[in-house]
């Protein structure tokens, strides 16, 4: 072990994003895992928990001390339940390690929808104001510089990719946006509750938090950035009979625009597929996938890319854009750890190269 | 046996909702199965294909010759492939016997929709006229006098009965309308195709057909009688991983009206359930779900109900619809059994009181 | 409703098993549920719990109170756990009403067996005696004269019904047999448990209880019974990712017999076959299937049927049994109403006309 | 690229295994893949057929040529059907590449058992002395100064590691060796066929091939060479509702040994481990669980690990041997290229540091 690797501490480490951590860490070649905190198996062997883990893992479990785990790390990972990580937060920690928080706590500006939508207090507002919003394909720079960054929820992650371009070039009317997600099982977290039990999910789906569900406002702030102006958007997500992934099925009204030929009228399959390719072209993890088709979710699995594909429908004058990624990679620990190696200057897909695994 | 059991003819019995038919019609008290077509399968011990049925039926598969079959029968269900139905369609046959076509033949009044939509010449269109739309609850009386009923789609009838009291109340901007659909695998039907293999449909999501499936030129058909005007509306169809199930989940704007207390404003939940009991309430195979309740595909599997609930979103003026039904039940063989009691005189739900099955 | 309906109550019905005795009961014409006893969910709508009963069942759960019960009802189901049934049975209530017991309370007539492998004391051992376990196969006429019906396991009905024709005929040697047996994961019950979460289970098998499973000695007792003498096999239970259903891999020496050409030999098919038949061509719930088919729990989902089929491994001199059934039907409440018609007098088969259903 | 990567063609490059050879030698530091044959997809994008790889393999599959091949490549992989790697095989070919041939052709050293099980004439069976049969654990030397590997099938590289130390060391009579292994669907590969569609697959489990699987005649050579004579064993293999994975439950009667304490008897939990200690304790992909710990095939997904636990079974005498792999990685792909890896003297395990996907 080298002496200059980024030493890591995970918090939730036993968690579904957090065992994803753990995967995706154990084979960067930039960083060890110093700290597997989960609270629920304190001195437990990690491979205990996660078997596939066995002679790969040798740790136990340890506590959630963020004060302890400051001296001995670079960078925490927190993927905890809302509310813990601001409810630890201060300024000696932020001074000694950089941190990537996978919860909700600091990724909305206004914490008063924060506390809305979550019903909880928010312990350390102060550091909401600093916080980078670490979705790196739009927020890059800021994310080089930052010491707290707010890991991005996965349908929203899944969401804004899909949509920004169109809303931030003006090609969609924002105010029509319509969001139907789908994901996998994995989102819901391992906790033990009947409705997560196999034949529970096996062979059903369902839609839920319907017109309620807390990424709806973070989706929101961020495509409301693009449009220069506060939204109001739709977003249902719906439970899906497999362990990972997100599928995005976005409607909008399209704009008119002044076409190629000097007419004004819907933009065409061109002007779209342009609006998407600036930018995204140069992003490695942002795939544009040819026209006609349509992404799935299986085609990302394992790894922290997104796809995008989108249908222009004439009859009615909308768009129909979808967007596909793993919610436990990129929309969870795989963009954690993009998010990480920009804090350090890495290579942004160190330790990234994760090709999907099919079938 | 009795004399005066009603014969019964399936073409196509060896696909899934030819399938199903059996499974339905086998134990219902007032029909007996005289003829199992299926071309691919011809002196074939009809459970030799589906061995559920070994013991149960004893018949084998027998060719597609519908004007045999109508010297034989009262009633022939046609569940085979589009077009198949309107080329052997003939006034002989219609003298002799009730037909349930369960392919889209004679689902589409304007030929030219229909041919545009399927891009196949309609070989007899002067059939269509008399066709029923067999979507029981909104054509009952036409059904019980019809020689000819156009069993409604799997997709369409759970977009239809969603949507359907508040497109005929004006309670919403149907020009608005957003279907977003999620179907299990048994709609692609049994051919032997590689995106229906095991390993690339499981763990996987996609949407197929954006604006182009079939189904939704019969949706604004059925739709637009409601509104009383023309529709124009996205449907989105996606393939699931689990075996029988189709969930809608439908968009539109709330439009003004009057409120309890006098004001304008969006509708209220009372007014808007008040509307789907107006339609629903006596109707036993539409379950309006109780305020809150999400509908979820495994609460119907193998029955012939359709679960409705919804959402009101004051945040966006709009309102979601949810539908769950079984798309081989009263998605396919079910509504076609119902359609068939109806033409009999009999009891709308004989052989129809299948309980979902959980799980 | 009849005065002489049967008035059926049901000790824990909202666990699976107790899910589908009202599935069967709620369609069974000779029967009316009085009671839904659920001690986790007193005074709650059972169409609450188990939303697939919304507007079928209108009655709230209530206490597993059974001298209070024996008073109103005339059969009791209870499927509860391990230990209930046994400690509040008393003489009262056994002068009252008819018991079916789905726990293995008084499967094994060894109380010192009982109380190895369940690692309880049997707190009413004075009632195993009279208990008639309740495979009605086998012990169809004992059945019908008992108050207290031990009903048998999932996982024992499938592996004695696979294997008893051969153990009794003495074609296999009993000593060799192995049973390798493979569930879905309803019969883990609903119990909220890591392991049985959707994500834990859903792409994934595994063997668990290896040499240690509670079903092995009540195998090994019925089994027992049928060789003559006591009997040690190896019992082996996989969880698969699916709902529902058990297969069954048995695999046993054969022993020489005479052949039908007067050499001794290993038993041809056809001596096999007549075995199987000897015991259950008058089955109604026994499907001994053809020559080279081997069965498959799909095609029994739902249903009360066992499937059976064999292969004979002349290199190996061993013979390869299969058996399949419905974990729920036929492995618990099935046969539970099963046994319920036999000491009613009903006809056997009654409200059990349950098809499989495929797909 | 430098000059002296390793260049490699694959045949079947579009079926599953060839998928997954794609999938790992893409992300392998030694090796470009200059060649995607696939004779269904001549000259269309290898990115088309599997979009997992948008993006990531730019190249056009191409035909079966393995001559003109042979010229381009230092190594090929041929994961073909049965018959077509011996049909093309030469003197020419094998004196400029190696082959790694995935497919059963030299697997077995009697060419009449191998015409007797595959139902075909050898076309090449002067090859099949030099062929060295590539389970590496066992014939690494061997292996490393191949020029022709026949790769392991995939049950019967899980069944043969399962049991090998344990025929090896005499503990167990392996006459009495039965062998039930289940496998996840990608093991019947990407073909268009009825039996292998999502929905005849799903919530089903079904034995195949029984007594007659043609890996049988596999296991019992290899594992003949450990008992140091012929065996003859039971081998039943079974379909599984999941992509990946394969589980071997494995039966045999112990032999008495010399106990630690002097005594004759059956061997002890540590004498066991001891004898699979010694063959794979150094061993990196072959895992020996710890004490009680059962294989699950989730645990090894999408990694070349094999994970092995076993019970004693002290009241039947038996021992019950559980391995667990990854069909299509140390089932396949990955094993292939741990092959390739020794024949061109790279580390092991370069290019399979992949860790196991959880959930």
């Amino acid at each position: 072990m080298e002496i200059d690797m980024i030493k890591a501490g995970i918090i939730g480490a036993t968690g579904y994003a957090g065992g994803e951590l753990v995967r995706i860490l154990a084979a960067h070649p930039d960083v060890e895992i110093k700290w597997y905190g989960s609270r629920s198996y304190i001195d437990q062997k990690y491979a205990d928990v996660y078997r596939n883990m066995f002679e790969i893992v040798e740790d136990v479990c340890r506590d959630d001390n963020l004060e302890e785990l400051a001296e001995q790390v670079d960078v925490i990972f927190t993927a905890t339940p809302q509310g813990f990580c601001a409810s630890v937060m201060n300024d000696n920690i932020l001074s000694k390690v950089k941190i990537v928080d996978l919860s909700a706590d600091f990724r909305i500006k206004d914490v008063n929808v924060y506390e809305k939508w979550y019903g909880i207090t928010h312990p350390s507002p102060q550091y909401i104001g600093e916080a980078v919003y670490g979705l790196c394909e739009i927020n890059r720079e800021e994310v080089k510089k930052a010491r707290l960054v707010a890991n991005p929820g996965c349908y929203t992650t899944c969401s804004i990719l899909t949509a920004y371009p169109l809303v931030k070039e003006g090609l969609i009317d924002a105010d029509t946006l319509i969001i139907d997600a789908k994901s996998g099982t994995s989102g819901a977290g391992r906790g033990a509750k009947v409705p997560n039990l196999y034949c529970e999910v096996n062979e059903n789906i369902k839609a839920y938090g319907v017109a309620s569900h807390r990424h709806t406002p973070e989706i929101e702030e961020q495509l409301g950035y693009a449009a220069g102006r506060p939204l109001t958007l739709s977003f249902t997500p719906h439970l899906v009979p497999m362990n990972r992934g997100i599928l995005v099925t976005a409607y909008a009204k399209l704009r008119e625009v002044s076409r190629e030929d000097g007419s004004q009228g819907l933009p065409s399959y061109e002007q779209i597929k342009a609006a998407y390719d600036h930018y995204y072209s140069k992003e490695k993890f942002v795939r544009v996938l040819e026209r006609g088709v349509c992404p799935e979710t299986k085609w990302v699995e394992g790894s922290n890319y997104v796809d995008i594909g989108f249908v222009i429908d004439e009859r009615t004058g909308r768009i129909v854009m979808m967007g596909a990624l793993d919610n436990l990679v990129k929309g969870a620990a795989g963009q954690a750890v993009q998010n990480m190696n920009l804090m350090f200057g890495l290579p942004e897909d160190a330790g990234l190269g994760l090709i999907p695994m099919f079938p």
